[in-house]
């Protein structure tokens, strides 16, 4: 794809800013690549092949969390406890619910005001996007950006709306769920297929009064991963559940030496290039998918007979299959 | 749909014999069905499309076992449960995994002897077919044949092979996992993915030696659910875990109370047809993707363009995105 038209000087230019690390270059890349214009999109492709040729990788770490697990808190604490080690850390969010302009910078900063305000963070909010396949493409080609400009590790924040948190694990090398603990009989609530894709259950306010509950959650999440068949890609004891406490500091460094020690294992196991490699796979799978729903859909004829079609096969007049042979064989 | 050329008196006369209950034509529907050559699916259509519109509705169970938890002893026991209610009851097998041909046909009804003797039960085994989306195509297919014959119950058995599950779910309407018991540490082993698709895991093997095994583990699995979110096509106490000897006949009688408490509740509520018609409106789209996807293969330029794509994507020359539009520039 080098042989792009579009690769011009100043997209050149802007590769060079971002790998070193200027913070302006990174931004205005994440610009580029969320903007939906047909010329922005062929010079992001070309931006985003220039830069994932470089082959820097950094722990991609997705996150999930509903309201009120204390996920910003938890996400600030865990940077700086990363900085202060020395690592840059990029965070980026993904909320396909987000219809914010603008106010969602402002809103995401403010929330993480010191690991905003720490030069060896990046936080990039939600763009104000609601179609899922839009938020996956840019996510992607966010992360090679800041793979691109040296980040060490890449805090991929869901909210967990639809499936945000499927699409997160795709493009991350670990995913992380952070809860409330429960007290006694009460219903958790997590959604079902999450517990799939967690490598690590973070129970989250394990100070004060929440102690001892967070500490039951942990052992009930822990036995619960327990039942749950061993996947290739997992040391012994993953996935595991622990207690931490955002507030306090508690189980912060020991949730990092866990993530230390599943991507060791996997790099040493060939898990890490082999799931990466998976990745790249199924994602250009799905580009080429989309690109041909969207195709039928650009097509106002099309579009109405794909509409069309799916509500006969919803009021059972016809079959699903006859109904695609029929509109199949109008497209080709 | 009823235009199609392909809809001869052939496939009015097999509507007929099939809407009779004639289990020979039922067979052979299901033979035809099966076909991959393109005038046979094309009258495969016309025929689903014929039956469908009757409006005749089983209750579709899709059943998970790996194997060893004595699955086909369960199917055979449960559906004689049934069949002595004077229910009639269709097994169709789903095994991705099968490249037997013919045997598999023998294999299945000799290992449900008496099921396959009961003239309430009809047992079709798994095609010899290895491509995961001809076997769904198929299945929901077949289903519909089954429905129109009249059969009460469908019962769609999958061995659990890669994604073989979440498709059975898709197309039922209710899932049910069945598992051994565990002893004491030893790992379950549920496959991930499974919990959430799950209506009912029912804990087989609960006699003799194995019965406080059994209770143990329905206990866990109550836990490990109660983890989980209510859905809201659920009533309370929904997803349940279940010991139950498909031996000594324990639990079945109240395993098939829970499914009729679940169908009717979700009958009152109207998640029974919406879920119906988000199946359908599911398998459509997958058609109509799947179609466009053969396509792609269909052509050999396009093939070697695409495959060529996918190797630069997995050795990170190139973005998943950039890879994609550049074949999609081709394409349209």
């Amino acid at each position: 794809m080098t042989e792009n038209p579009q690769t011009t000087d100043e997209i050149t230019d802007l590769a060079d800013r971002i790998r070193a690390g200027e913070r302006r270059g990174l931004a205005r890349g994440i610009t580029l690549v969320e903007s939906t214009r047909a010329d922005h999109r062929a010079q992001a492709h070309a931006l985003v092949d220039l830069l994932a040729r470089d082959g820097k990788q950094a722990l991609r770490i997705g996150l999930s969390g509903t309201p009120g697990v204390g996920k910003s808190t938890f996400i600030e604490a865990f940077g700086l406890h990363l900085t202060a080690q020395g690592l840059r850390v990029a965070v980026l969010a993904v909320d396909p619910s987000s219809t914010r302009s603008g106010g969602s910078i402002l809103g995401d900063k403010t929330r993480m005001e010191r690991l905003s305000r720490d030069p060896g963070a990046f936080i990039r909010p939600s763009p104000s996007q609601t179609q899922l396949g839009g938020v996956a493409r840019r996510s992607r080609e966010a992360i090679v950006l800041c793979e691109a400009a040296g980040f060490d590790v890449v805090l991929i924040e869901t909210v967990g709306v639809g499936q945000s948190e499927t699409m997160v694990a795709e493009m991350a090398d670990l995913f992380v769920l952070l809860l409330a603990p429960a007290g006694g009989d009460e219903l958790q609530g997590v959604k079902r297929g999450i517990m799939e894709i967690a490598d690590l259950i973070l129970i989250n306010k394990a100070d004060g009064d929440l102690k001892a509950a967070a500490t039951r959650t942990e052992a009930d999440y822990a036995g619960a991963l327990h039942l749950l068949r061993k996947r290739p890609q997992d040391p012994e004891g993953f996935p595991k559940a622990r207690a931490v406490s955002a507030l306090s500091g508690t189980g912060l460094s020991e949730a990092w030496d866990d993530m230390q020690t599943l991507t060791h294992w996997r790099k040493d196991h060939g898990h890490w290039d082999a799931t990466r490699t998976a990745q790249s796979g199924h994602w250009f799978q799905e580009a080429v998918r989309q690109g041909m729903l969207d195709h039928l859909r650009s097509d106002a004829g099309l579009r109405d007979q794909m509409a069309a079609s799916a509500r006969a096969v919803e009021a059972g007049e016809t079959s699903p299959d006859a109904a695609a042979a029929a509109l199949l064989s109008k497209l080709f």
